[in-house]
């Protein structure tokens, strides 16, 4: 794999009201887990990427995450919860049951 | 899974003249997959999806796509290329050799 956890974060913006993971500031939230990544050391090759993704198709459930290769989807509702993501499953490889959708 | 195949497509522009996927008209050939994923009947529940991402980070070997939970990577050079990830990848579930990275 050429990255260990492949992280995309929908950033998608509807323009009709309906809902959608940036109503949620899901491109922050995005660049802070970026930059929680850098300072952890996790940002090295082979390791893990956070990337920006267009709409993941799971609006309702949003906003949403997905960790590559394993194919772990989360809900967020804020920077904690992201923390959480990132310690545990991102930094120790465990799910974080309670924000998997 | 979520998703059978998941697919990226990098359509990062960078700003500073330096390689990017953007240069080779990475989101007009998304747009492409996108509609013939959909004709092609691939685009249901469980199925395929074509999504945009942002920079991926393998910019020297651009235009890249990737394709999850499989993590196989594509470089690929016009629609005839992506065609053939569609056909052979998406439809028939064989990795496609000559492009991949």
């Amino acid at each position: 794999m050429f990255y260990k956890y492949h992280v995309f974060f929908c950033t998608n913006q509807r323009p009709d009201g309906r809902a959608c993971c940036q109503d949620h500031q899901a491109a922050a939230v995005r660049q802070y887990a970026k930059e929680r990544v850098k300072a952890l050391g996790l940002a090295v090759p082979g390791g893990v990427r956070i990337n920006t993704a267009g709409c993941l198709n799971r609006c309702a459930s949003g906003p949403v995450l997905v960790v590559y290769p394993q194919g772990v989807w989360y809900r967020y509702q804020d920077r904690a919860d992201v923390d959480e993501v990132i310690e545990q499953h991102l930094r120790l490889g465990q799910i974080v049951k309670r924000l998997q959708i």
